[in-house]
């Protein structure tokens, strides 16, 4: 399995446990999430890198992960995104730098995987 | 002297004394957050939002209070400003609440600032 | 006015500005803190004494300063609430200790501010 | 070797060798953790919770492991320690989710190893 | 009363006040934190960088603060320290920018404090 | 291929694909590192165990794998890369000792590959 299947095939099969748990305070915080990146005043895009660069300076790998795939899906091209995650670099410093590395690698690996389907 | 030009003032005479100690890292990492925000291949208004949410996540007032400023300059109307912070309240947690009643006060003293000019 | 009405007065003038921007996240992060922490599988005094632990590690002083209140509100002594802090703080690292210090005068602002009331 | 040994094995073993560098400030952090969680003014069962808690909002995933094993020992059961994590979760942000799931990932695996035990 | 006065008044009295609480955790945190900083296989001056260092990159400016008492006791130089603190501006982030600024500014105090000593 | 190869060779491909990636921002943050830490008015000991401090309390593993290979070149014993290390520990909490025992791992691997080649 490729490193995008696996990423997405346990976060799927973890979130259903998640919301299987039936609590109410992360069931709400889950639909939270889809609300909150709704265009609004906002538009999709803006949200989206949003979400990538927050992640990034977090240092959430897996977060990062899926904001990658969604900021290719809302039409950022890899250049976009990289000058996105430049910021997120700066600000967040060069301990960050590994987490872009680990990004890098996944950008790469979500174009070959796109080829491959 | 108002919140506005209490923060202004401290920061750029800060800012200077830095500058004055003439440390060649502290010089270059300040004249490249000048270059991160130009346009490039993303837009200005892209790079400030990044600017401002990244900052909220990270839960630095100071950064906050600079990048709202930053967001008004360059057109973002007060309901987008809180709309992307609203985005990283989600991703920050409750945790980031604190910071956000601050931002909201110092959004409105930036609002009552531009009046009185 | 007391550091505890002047951080209460602060706090809920604020609250009230967030929530008449009327952003539908920042609504439900709002009323879903409200939520988490009604009696459920655990009871009260449990869940406000992770609120506290968990403002503490995070190092947020005004989120601790809330639940120092709602922890002697669910009945905790100040002896209590210390041994819960003192958890927070080992595990957070004496990076925490200078919060632990505004933690203590705090407590003991509330202490006062009963007994003028 | 199930997830649960290899955490467990490799944690011991570290634990040693960290022991065995014969560092008194290492040591004595090690011992005041013991120390730590005993019963005191607060009973175990809440140590233990704030324990997990707090390592979950620092996003420490070997430290929510350990603190998912306390949490069973003590008597909590599975649907009291989501509860607690859906507070960490709230107060720590979606960030706080790519570890959760990882934790329900752990507290099942802890079941299947009670189960073959 | 100066900021240095103001710093170490607060630092001291509330210091007092957590060890009197007699929280044997608390204690011993407090008591580890003198015996890690003493002289062993790395000498006084390159402990105390590392305790100024790591506690910008944290940004907690009251830690920052009295590191920067500790170094200067030690015998750094103001350049040497700010040396040191652009290295942790780098690999903290610009987001560590403010917590330099307030340490400009700090350092400033304490050689003014000196002069009129 | 041993733990520190495949961290080597990781960390090696996924750096030229980020500066291969041409962003200006992300090349300069890359050339300041080595700027950094050459020897200024502090040495270069001390630099790079400010470097391996500050991101073990900033819990980078990989940062703190690139520091510790580091801090062996330039000369310091394990003893004092642990005894550096047990400081960070104090200052950053429990919270870190993962990150330790990840740390200590690695020191042995070290080792081990030294004597190999």
């Amino acid at each position: 399995m490729s490193e995008v299947e696996e990423f997405r095939s346990f976060r799927s099969k973890m979130n259903e446990k998640v919301l299987a748990a039936d609590n109410k305070v992360l069931k709400r915080i889950f639909s939270l999430d889809t609300l909150a990146f709704k265009e609004g005043t906002l538009d999709e895009k803006t949200k989206e890198i949003i979400g990538l660069t927050t992640s990034l300076v977090l240092r959430c790998d897996d977060c990062v992960k899926y904001h990658l795939e969604k900021c290719k899906e809302v039409g950022f091209t890899n250049d976009q995104i990289i000058e996105g995650m430049s910021i997120a670099n700066l600000i967040g410093g060069t301990i960050v730098i590994p987490h872009l590395r680990r990004a890098m690698a996944y950008l790469e690996a979500l174009d070959e995987h796109e080829t491959e389907v």
